[in-house]
């Protein structure tokens, strides 16, 4: 039998649990454990571990994997007492949402004959929990790893066998640069969330703003509803990379607000060269990129061309636009500045 | 049989002809006309307008309502172009994103025996077109109605009969407390999206940052696909108000960035008390509210009472976790620091 053991069963570890459990691996026992004894106790009841531990010394003995699936300041605790009860050759893994501390962590506290590779499932949603966990989270996501110097090859590929159990895509990463491009796509996203929420939320007129509040609100909001405890984690172990990107979109969205106030054409040329990007980014651009050269390829200079060429022709009619309206009475440009 | 003129056949308006010729209300008949022919003969072949008209003179003659479904700049020009050719005793009617301008553009081109009464449907997505058309698209969302002093009640009502037949609901408000509302939830929404993609997108690093993308950056981006015509007229005749609102979370930003830096305890119940009343919001908790009296009655206050217990607990629980971290052998939350 092999032995895995999830310490912290809610939404992450509670669905690797489900997604190994569903993947039938033979001769797999699954042990679980957290500090939510309710927590653990619907683990085990939706079949996500075979049996669950009474502490963490009973959880991990024996494991030959041992995934962390707690909130990035929880982990290092965790690492600190489980340290002297791994297995000789034991394999530890976390899902943490950063990655340079956990590894700094497993440094001081696993053992050496232990090895230490980094993950973190680019899956979750803002409903939190064992009882929102679902074998199906991370099916076709990215999954970061991030293996320590210590960590031997074999140990590298049991987290990616993991990691393709769960349905998910490995992707090999730098500890820091991990946690620079997350601070960018996720942590700053979150901050935001929260910032525009509390904002509008703490207005005199909330009561009348909220019934106008559409789906774009609640989109840009959603992430204001994630775990509070693990938010904070987050932020409390990227404070550097996150105030770098917050600092960096403060810049970016002047720069946005002064273009709507002195020079409404770069704005009109702005929305629509960030449009086409977008576009390009969620049809998945970036992934035929992937496995070519450095040096851009004839297809990619062909397609940053149309892209060019589809953007100078939108700029063109919108300026006859323009014009068109500005023949009216008054410009049209400036009608909103008296 | 009465006739219905809708300007402008794109997703808005070709929506607003899906749901009146679905909502089979007898002796209808619905004029299209929009620049855009292709657009037109689109909306003729789903069957959101009866009949498409060549030039807007031919489309509103003889029209009891006329729908103006067009950009806000845009809706100058056209109230200036039918102006002269509008029925006495027409109903004019918008779907602008802002309110103002165009309450002004009535006054200044439409003719006194009409009567004009602003709305603003809360609904839309980020896919334009009269392809991506839907009657059931403005279903249980809040329509804005901003009637001018000249409309008459009759007029009042008919848009209200409008906004029953497309399933939406209505609700009164004034223009330029609109723009600022619409600013706060919807405008500055759209320039942190376009900004967050925009910034991130520029980024050297863009190509290993983008398999990392989840979720969350796709939610916070949305926005930035949707039209960027439209986004521009948005941002051209509501400049004070967007730019109030992007200042005001530019200092709320800030204040979450210094409380990462340096006051994490009051982060974590900054993002408790955010998530808390998000997830009120999203119950829905302001439409109870809203039948009220303008005091709060004793159910909201024990609402109140009951949150403010519940952040404290969670608080409280925070405390303890971070205390026991910190008698490890550094303390958790001065980890990042070194």
């Amino acid at each position: 039998m092999d032995r895995v053991a999830i310490i912290g069963t809610g939404l992450i570890g509670g669905s690797i649990g489900l997604a190994l459990k569903g993947g039938k691996v033979t001769g797999l026992e699954v042990i679980g454990f957290d500090d939510d004894r309710s927590s653990l106790n619907e683990a085990k009841k939706r079949g996500a571990v075979d049996r669950t531990a009474g502490n963490l010394r009973e959880a991990v003995s024996g494991a030959r994997l041992v995934i962390v699936a707690a909130p990035p300041l929880a982990v290092r605790q965790v690492f600190e007492d489980i340290g002297p009860h791994l297995s000789e050759g034991a394999i530890v893994t976390d899902t943490a949402s950063t990655k340079a501390l956990p590894a700094r962590w497993a440094g001081e506290y696993l053992p050496a004959g232990v090895s230490y590779v980094g993950g973190h499932p680019m899956a979750g949603k803002e409903q939190q929990g064992i009882k929102n966990a679902e074998a199906g989270l991370f099916q076709g996501k990215t999954w970061a790893v991030v293996p320590s110097a210590r960590a031997n090859e074999a140990a590298v590929q049991s987290v990616i066998g993991l990691i393709t159990i769960a349905g998910a895509e490995a992707l090999f990463v730098d500890a820091d640069e991990h946690d620079q491009y997350v601070a960018a796509i996720s942590h700053l996203p979150l901050m935001m969330s929260a910032a525009l929420f509390s904002l509008v939320r703490q207005s005199p007129s909330w009561d009348d703003i909220a019934p106008l509040a559409a789906s774009g609100f609640k989109d840009m909001t959603r992430l204001a509803s994630g775990d509070p405890r693990m938010a904070h984690d987050i932020m409390a172990t990227n404070v550097d990379a996150v105030g770098h990107w917050i600092d960096r979109f403060i810049v970016e969205l002047q720069r946005l607000r002064d273009l709507m106030q002195e020079n409404r054409k770069s704005l009109f040329r702005q929305f629509s060269e960030t449009q086409l990007q977008r576009d390009a980014f969620v049809a998945g651009d970036w992934k035929k990129r992937q496995p070519l050269a450095e040096a851009p390829s004839a297809k990619d200079a062909m397609s940053s061309m149309l892209l060019g060429g589809l953007l100078s022709s939108r700029v063109e009619k919108f300026e006859k636009d323009m014009e068109r309206g500005s023949r009216g009475r008054r410009g049209v440009l400036d009608d909103d500045e008296d």
